[in-house]
Formats: C-alpha cells, structure tokens, sequence
C-alpha cells in the first residue's frame, strides 16, 4: 500500500502555465485559428502534461497486460482459457495484432504476466515476459470476490513498478492487455461505477460471443455485482469484488505514468476499465489519459464519459491488445510535431488579417 | 478532351478476386472476427485497389494544387488573395501545416500552380512549384461562369498529367489544395449536386469568416449557381460554372490515380468538391479514394454522403492544404501492414475456437 500511496501524492494536475504557453504559440502557427482541432487539443495537454513545447514522445512502449479470469465457468466466453497462453507466445513471436501495430508506430511492446492460469515458465526464464503474476486467475466473482483487496492493492502497485522500470526508456506510455473473458469484469465495473440497473446495456460481444448468448454473459455479471456489493467509491474494492488482475495493473501503469509526469495512451474497453479504477483512486491521474479509440463495446461510451473523453479514433475496433493505442500514436507524433516544427505567421511571413 | 477520355477508358472496378482474397486472408490472422473493424475493410479496398495482398504503399505523395477565385470580390471571405501566394512559399519553406504532417507520414509534397493570381516565377523557375496555371485566378461566379468550358476540362487533363507524371514513384497519392476563397467554389458544388434549395446548408466560415458574414457568402453562392444555371448531371459543367482550377486539377488528379490503379486519400471539404466531380464525371473512379476525414464544414458530411464513404479520422480539422490526408496515411500504412505480418491461426497455433 506504500508504494501506491506514495505514487498517488506524487500525481499533480497537468501544467496550466505550460498549457498557457502552448496556446498562445499555436495560435501564432500559419494556419486559420485552431483548424487542426483535436491535434492541437492534443498538443496544449502534451504541453500541460510533460511541461515542455517540444513534449518528448519518441520512446514509445506498449505495455500489454495478461491475466486469466474465474468467471470462465460461467459460460460468458466461448473462447478456451487457453487461449490467452496462445496469444502470449504469439505476442513473443511478434505475430500478433499489437506487434505489426506497434512496429508502425515505432514502439515497443512490453508483455506482462499479472495473473495468467499457466506459469508461462520458459517465457519468464528468458525474460521474454516480465513475471508480476498475482495468482494463476482471479476466483469466480459469480460466486465470490475476484481477488482479495491485499491482491488488488499488489496488482496495482506491479502496474505502477513496472512504469517506474520502463521510464528511462519510455516517453509515452500505451496500455493493453489480454485476458480471455476479461471483457466481463469490466462491462461489472462500468455497470458498478454508473450504479445502473441495466447490466445488460454495458455487456457486448467480447471476442465474438453469439448474441444469444449475452444474456447469459450479463446475468452472470449482474449476479457478481449483487452478491459483491463492491462500494462504487472505494476503486480498489471495485477491482478486488468483480475485476482482473490486468486491469490492476493497467491501472497502476496509469498512476505511475501519472506520477512520472509522461502520457499514457488509454486503448480500449478493458484498458479503460482499468483507467476508471485509476480515476477512482486518483481522479488527477485522468489528466495523464489519452483517450486512443472508442471500441465497439457498447460499455466503452459510458466509460469515456466518466472520464470527460473524447477518443482520438473511431475505427470499429474491438481487439484489444494495445492494437487502438499504437494506432493512435501517430497523432501525438502529429500533434508534438506540429507544435515544434510549424512557422509561425512573422516567420513565414505570411498575413493573419482575417484569421479567426 | 482526348487525355481525359482516354483516362476514364481505362479506369475498371476494384479488383472483386483480390478483395476476396483479402478477406479470405484477414479471416485466418489471428485476432477475433473484423476485430480492426475499418482497418480491415481499408485492407481488402487495397487489395481490390493495387490487385495485390501486398499492396505498395510506401511511397506516398501529397499533391497540393493552388488557385485563386474571382469570388473574393463578392466578401466571402476576409483573408486577402495575396495569402494563396505567401502560403505557397510556406510549402516551399517547409514550415506549413501540411509539410509538418506530410514529413510525420513520411510523404512527399508536391505543390501545383493550377491558377494562382501570381507568376510564381521564381518557384516555378526553379522547380519548387509544378507550372500548370490555366489562367490567373477564376473568374466571379456570381457574376457569370468561373471558367470555360475549355479551361476546367484543361485543369482535369493536367491533374491527370500529374498523376501520370508522379506515378513511377507514387505507390498512393493525397489531395491537398491551397487557394483563398476556395471554400465558396466547393460550397457551390455540393449545392448544386443535392439540387438543394437550402444553400447556406451547406456554407460555412472556411478560414474564419464571422459568422454574421456567412448570409453574404451563402446569398453569393446561391446567386452564382441561379445565374449560371450548371448541369449537376454533368460534372465539367458545374465545374466550368462554379467551381475552381485547383479543384479540377484535384478531380483530374483522381481519375488519373484510378487510372494507375493506386490509391488516392482524399482531404477534406475543397478535395471533396474535386472528388464529387471526378465522380461525376467517372463513376468508377470512386473506387480508388480513400475518405480521409470528416471537416468541420458543415457542406462536407453530404459530399461524404454522395460517395458512400466514411472517414477514417474525425479530428475537427479545417485547415485543408492535404494535412488530413497526410494523417491519415499513418493508417494505411497499418492497413497494410497488418495484412502483410500478422500470423495466421495455424501458423502461430493459436485456436480460432469461439472466433466469430
């Protein structure tokens, strides 16, 4: 809890003079006033966030957090559990969705073991994956909490650990995960944090579970969060009632990034499940939050509205991994480049009469 | 006339074998069913686009067409004319919006003189700027047609004499376009193709017009499209009435790409308006752009409408020059990527049980 408690009174909001000072340099760039949008958005909360006009965002990780789920039994995935050690090797072996990504934008991937249901012995060994594994799975949460608060308080310190290790050689954090059924404690945690009545209306396909299935999927959440009774407030009870270890540790990669003073490239459903957790503990940390994509989750909406974010993308993705963080990366490259390297009207010489 | 009718013969659909073999491919990579969602349909237009499972896209070239309108006597906008010019030597010095993004997306800007109301010696002498000026600036619509007949089927031909041109080394093109007051000339022509009676629908503040002043760039619109009477089933006609050099070059520019069977990513609001009449002129030719971005104004959501498409970034841009053009690159390049280097099912023996 030291640790976690220490990194939270270290977070501060972004730099207002910072941001100031961004503002009033773009509106100096040739360009009608404020006509790259989003980009320029983008751009002040660099500033704000890394208190620099020249944000440094070219070391870029991808950390991808892996986890294995008790809620399984239920019948809410009809993908094996043992495909999340499938996919762990195909992350090693580069063949993955986040890999190609992550290559196109020119960052790294960092694979995590926070809690898969195999040792993952070799991979470990070879330091292939970094071992923070907090048990082999979370417990049902059908049928019980899904972890105890001492494990969802060391899921979230292993998050924050690790961004402290990849700080030297990381300037922009990016969040993803993997984790069959990892898609139920997170619609649970949505529906806990909006306190509604309609499970349903958070829960959705995951990996491509048939639609005549999801009543099944939300009954079986519904039932975790009425015999949990996680306390909507308190973020780490949410987390240890009906979450995941992963989403732990997204979390706590947000909170360290957050105390690091560097962004973090929020991707989809699950990783944002793991930012309200943070936002929960810590709600400054949003400040550090880049909102990557909106997922077709239907619960990710809701989500990003908590949050007060407007996502950079929209491109109907739903596979996780990190897959929508590295897409977005581009921008924030865009959006530092803009800032450092465009002319100014005087420079350019060129006339801003009738610029608005 | 004969360079463009010899263009539109060659133009052919995208290739139905290839786009089915692409999504054939894609359904065997490993992730959950159309789990990049568009990134995936982008995939499978480049596959149907280039006849290739590799599609090229490395080399990548924005071509950024300039003119100067009549219409600016009309108060339709405040910037003066004079600034086509001085943001032309911008591009020149790198320094503009467009060379920031273009440079992040590694690709090439080539600047046109379509019909700028200035020799451009000096740049064109020295090859900095491409010389295909038809006249000094258009003529006032709202006084009589912008051009002749002759004219806009010239700035077509030399559009496409600039696709040919670049093509030995251009994998995908973009549109960009520089020219004060070119957002009345698109106005008019996205008017005049719904045949709506509502034209201030459809015209918005460009670079920054107050919003008091938009009754007068509408009623200026309305009044050019009510005196020249352009035939919206014929594209040179609307294009010859109330349009632009630069936005003939761009539609010139787009039958020829389709022509080569590359890409094209198609800006915002003024390459719209080129896309809307290289569509009206060659159906098929919509085949080979990519919507690169939903713009701020208001007119571009029923041009976007017109040619079936969806952006793939909604960032509140409206700067033009081809910088949402150049942004989106980043995603065809991950387009590509991904259906060249991601592992299939069996190859990384990953199960695609439960994958729907």
């Amino acid at each position: 809890m030291q640790l976690l408690e220490q990194t939270v009174s270290k977070i501060e909001p972004q730099s207002s003079e910072y941001r100031q000072m961004a503002e009033e340099h773009i509106l100096n760039l040739t360009m009608p006033r404020w006509a790259l949008g989003m980009v320029l958005d983008l751009a002040v909360d660099l500033a704000g966030i890394t208190r620099s006009l020249s944000p440094a965002v070219k070391q870029k990780n991808i950390v991808l957090m892996a986890g294995d789920h008790g809620i399984i039994e239920e019948g809410v995935s009809e993908q094996p559990q043992a495909i999340t050690v499938q996919m762990i090797y195909n992350f090693i072996g580069r063949g993955a969705g986040i890999n190609v990504l992550a290559h196109n934008a020119g960052a790294h991937v960092t694979v995590v073991d926070m809690g898969v249901n195999n040792s993952l012995k070799d991979l470990v060994a070879s330091g292939k994956v970094i071992d923070k594994k907090i048990a082999y799975g979370t417990k049902n949460f059908a049928k019980g909490p899904a972890m105890t608060r001492e494990q969802a308080v060391a899921s979230i310190e292993a998050g924050i650990e690790i961004a402290y290790r990849l700080s030297p050689h990381t300037d922009i954090f990016g969040t993803g995960e993997m984790g069959i059924c990892n898609t139920s404690p997170s619609s649970a945690i949505i529906a806990v944090l909006t306190g509604t009545d309609d499970v349903a209306a958070v829960v959705d396909r995951g990996a491509g579970l048939p639609v005549e299935k999801l009543p099944q999927k939300a009954a079986a959440i519904r039932k975790g969060i009425e015999l949990n009774r996680p306390d909507p407030g308190d973020g780490i009870d949410v987390l240890s009632k009906v979450g995941g270890f992963e989403i732990g540790g997204i979390a706590g990669l947000i909170l360290g990034a957050a105390a690091l003073k560097k962004p973090v490239m929020v991707d989809g459903f699950i990783s944002t499940a793991g930012a309200l957790i943070a936002n929960s503990i810590c709600p400054l940390s949003k400040e550090y939050m880049i909102a990557a994509h909106g997922s077709m989750e239907k619960g990710h909406r809701p989500m990003l509205d908590i949050l007060g974010k407007k996502p950079l993308l929209d491109l109907n993705l739903r596979l996780g991994e990190g897959t929508g963080a590295a897409l977005a990366m581009h921008i924030v490259d865009a959006a530092a480049a803009v800032m450092k390297n465009m002319a100014t009207f005087s420079k350019a010489g060129v006339s801003n009469t009738g610029i608005k």
